[in-house]
């Protein structure tokens, strides 16, 4: 029987008040909740997942060098994304395939959150669909390793 | 029995060469093909597509304005995606939503593919996934219209 | 008896959808009465108007050469203005006076919108009266070529 | 009989010198003569109007301040248009709509003259028509309360 | 007996209609009112204070100037803040200090607010607590002269 | 009898070494030295204060994260001041209002002094006064809640 | 007997003008007889011209993907050439070698033209020689596919 | 006899703190002492000179409109050097030939002092001399016209 | 006898994965077997080393202020050194000489890598050498202590 | 029988090592072999060539000054062509016509090569074709001197 | 009896073409006639010059270290004024003092000449009054030296 | 026996003055002493050296050019190092290995000194250490060559 796919999920900064900080950018859901329900969907199409959220840099470097053996890594750095270059070195180091997410789309926000430092050396990016940016990218992730997406 | 969702997959200038072009950046299926699974999986979450592809940015601001009526777009810009301000209020201008995806991830590549025109009056961005950004265009649009993604 | 003056009215990508776009920033007033509005007032005033809409670059270069003869130009071009440096050519390239107008104050709006690309080659510049901009370019032109406004 | 709408013009530093400065560049008419025109035309559209002309920024705030309850103001600020944010102050502090005016077309002139600081808080901007700007201003700010233009 | 310490407030472009320029913004206590309150806050903590307003830079520079043997100066610019070299060589030749305070939080307005050149020269900043700025400047400079804030 | 207002004091990187760290730029005395007289201060006026000092930006986001319930916080960031967005965003998230402080006047220093990240999400900005500088920000925050400053 | 080699020359906007089109940037000569004398030429160095222009990018870009199997293409692309990134991604996507040419030396001319957005993906860059630019195009594709130049 | 020539010394804003401001940046001699050598030279070489003083931006346009027919001037505008197009304006209206004087070396100080936004209109530029800078500019426009320097 | 030098060798973020990430980039040793000859090489000249690594902006902060009274600290921030003005402070509150240094010549890598916030406030800087960068840096800090190098 | 046109060779710093040096980018052929086939050019299309090569900028300067009576130069000012306005001064200085030529497609390298100072004053500049760019500029000055290309 | 004063004059690149390059731009008089009359002027006010002329930027580097016993030097740098770090080097590091010299008024003329690198470590600035500046320059630098201008 | 390593030292404009210029910031050793002890330093670790200094730049990319057969290069291009794109040539086109030392710390002094445009084609970079600084890059060389550092 084939192996479940290890797909790491990292949450940055302020994550942590999914539901509570400003709704109407993020959202009624917690943090919580969307993990719970990624779970579901990891074990529908034959994967597992682990849940991480630290508002430190150098946890998330940690973090990020700890998934070096998973299958991929779902990541939202949260405002690290604009110009945590320890994070892209994180990423550039370990071989498993990173996607970065975004709650909400940081390209109709304010002009600092256009430009992201990690997309670069990231598998590719996914923003603007609430909790779902989570779960295009979990699908992304298993389906780029071989499975029917 | 509840209506099929139309969704308008509008491609951009030199997409019309995929699987031809630069393989090595942007894979050896083309747009076709693309297409024909696109329009399976469709059939297969309850929805329908069109398909278009224009070399012209005044073709594309049309297309976008014809799809104003759509449960949804899938928009490719191409080259547009960087300079296209006519096509950035096309987009502003119509009620369907409207996600930006790229195949190759653009972040990744010359420094004036790292900025869309386009993004900021999106609903979403999906790039860096080969083909399956279209894929996960497709589910993001269907789900975030209601349906389980 | 005098001749009247023949004044091209040009107007760019998505103009065509004036009244149903956006309406708190273009009003509410459809292209085709704004037309019908200003062919009144040009038979009042000794001029008669032809009135082009284009969403494409290529046909916008082209109307403006097919207006070299004309005794002026009212060119309205959206989002062109901002980068359509071939428009520029096009507009250096005829003797016809051409006057650029906008619906909105553009300087009021996003950042793109303050620089014109074409302003430098044109007559003058109206922006911010809504459809009276319109009106306002005619009178110019008209009083312009020796008739009192 | 319906009251005369009250438009205040408001000239900025070096306007005083019209006529005799830079002909080539700003005509040959004086800024008297203009005046002149102005009140006439006035006359005939139902509106009268008061002429003001300081080198000073902080007459200039002032003499915009003073005309807070006017029914519009005709604002050619001259070089201070590209820098004042003390004017801009003004104009947004005031009920009254201020149009910016140029005699030149200031696109075609050198760089520091392509910004307008005062234009964001303006009605809106007519530049390039020589003495004809502050006629096709007043007629804007006539129509725009209510007049046919 | 203890001399009173001398504090010069001075107001510049357009505080002169505080209570009546946006109140949303900035209030809707008149600058009299401040001012009065000041007084009362100055009896108290063994001071008096001096009030100027002007709208003219230059008449700035001489009120700073002839505050150069005041205990201190509270100056708001208003928008010379942000470009004034005149002011501030002012303030750099004068040995009272100055404290540059705001009634607005200007880091979160518009992009031309958030530098000042005048803040090099001063001794502080106090920005963002409406009336509040003045009254916290005022026990600044009374405190810094010795006297427990 | 009313309750005493709650201020939490945040202080970031090699704040702790206050008084003996460039006291040219920095003054002689301690943060504990500081932190004291505060708590006497806050005592007169009706506040008590939490005094809270971290190297590490992603401590600095979960100590604002917990400070949400309280009636205000003075922060000063140190060097995060001018690049973290983390923290900027755990501003933002938290319904308590934010003083940045600075004991050196910034605007006087290193470029990169002078701009902050987080004073546009902030209360207000206090900056120059040496310690004094805190004082001033719990009067602000004290008052700002109602009481007489 | 050795095959002729295919060259095909496509014009951009505003060319179809030339002769008429600002003589004393552009000559005299009209593109038709340019591209007599070019035909000349071809012939007598073994190589066959098509010539093509458009004033639409659009058009360009197909005009260049359906060059894919030329010898060479010889592109002037007007004002295209400073920001049409879907004509470069034309160029980078074709097989045949692309020779940008300019009649004028555009560097002598509005910092606009100063640069190109094709050049790094053509084979060379030949400008400032009038119609000669063409004719030394020419040369350049026929002698660097083999022939002595 | 010929006829003496007169040149017009214009100082702006602090220039009347001359000796006491800053006295190892400006020197300690006060701008009295100053002008009264400037007419001793001037008697000497055939000139009379008018001094004249302001802070203010708009008297000292007012004073270089009134200078126009004057021989010459020798204008130390102070900080409005570095910004005023206003002053500039002035300048180019003006047919007397004006230098740019500064007692200091501009270049050794402050970013913002190197740029001079009347320099391009001016006659020319000396800097850096002191008090002597005033000497040599009332040679070089004597000399200039068409005495032996 | 002369007492050993402290030397204190402090490694950022991802430096513990030495020889295992990127060995192009930054070969193939460990950052143990480096710290293993640092502490020979030490030996030989009369000074003993400390070895850090944190992955934690805070935490490298905190070191550096440990090491506040050692006779010299060689850093190597990794990526922080491009943007931690946190470290910088730390830097120059301590008394310490700090040199900086790299494997890779990060000059001939990514843009972002050419600028160091550190270096200002560093004694110098060595980069390039692989590990032998950090010999080097011993040697600097032994010798410039007194001894010959 | 028609003088033959003296045509100046000018080649800049490192030219010498042409064919050893970076043969990938500069190819394997030596300056003195591209300038023997180049005098047999020469004399078939009715000129003769002198040929010069220079490390220094002064030197280029002199040898751009001596050429003055030619008939053209052609002038590969290697790096110098980046940022030497003095070579652009003696360029424009001399009344031969100077043809700027590259051996790489400057623009498809590194950003600094993009930028020619040295081509606003140049006849016309050719780029990209190897040591043909030399060919194709001697044809362009023989024939833009009057002979049929 | 006083000793002269020994005037170092050096004039950079192209300069040894005065009187026949771009006579409209630097007049008609030649070098050689300039230094005529400045060692003439030099020998009424007690001061003899030297007068060196180079093309190179290292021999001017030579020159001015070879001028540092001198009492001052005269330095026109031409074109190397803009961006040569070499040259400012030089005259940081010699006791004379320099004045920057330039005929015509580089602030008027194309953008690059707009910025010295030398002039803030030069002496003062004496630009625009043609062969003039360099009389001026004199005086400058032997009044400077103690004498009455 | 093992051959001797060749390292040639270069040294740029104005460090011929070492000792004598500005000695606070670059030491009070003169060149000569330096390249004494060099050689002594040489020797002992089985090397041997060859010294050279010029001011000009063309004699630098001449003197790189002949070291091209060394073991290694040991460059001080002195202000060079900021904008001589022709050096940086030179160094890509030699074999050798070159090392850019400087003696003053360069990022902690003028802006234009922090940008190096020889670093990316140079091996490495050692900055700060005085004289030391050529020592280091000393042992770089000949232990980058093989030998224990």
């Amino acid at each position: 029987m084939a192996e479940k796919q290890r797909i790491v999920i990292v949450n940055g900064p302020n994550l942590n008040l999914l539901g509570a900080r400003e709704p109407n950018q993020y959202g009624h859901e917690s943090l919580e909740s969307i993990n719970r329900r990624l779970a579901e969907l990891a074990g529908e199409i034959g994967a597992e997942c682990e849940f991480l959220q630290f508002n430190g840099e150098g946890d998330l470097v940690a973090a990020i060098q700890a998934a070096a053996g998973a299958d991929g890594v779902i990541l939202n750095a949260g405002a690290y994304t604009h110009y945590s270059f320890a994070i892209r070195d994180a990423i550039a180091a370990v071989a498993a395939p990173v996607v970065e997410v975004h709650l909400s789309n940081v390209h109709s926000r304010e002009e600092f959150r256009h430009t992201s430092v990690l997309a670069p050396v990231c598998r590719g990016v996914i923003a603007g669909f609430g909790a779902d940016s989570y779960f295009l990218a979990l699908r992304a992730l298993v389906g780029a390793s071989g499975r029917l997406i």
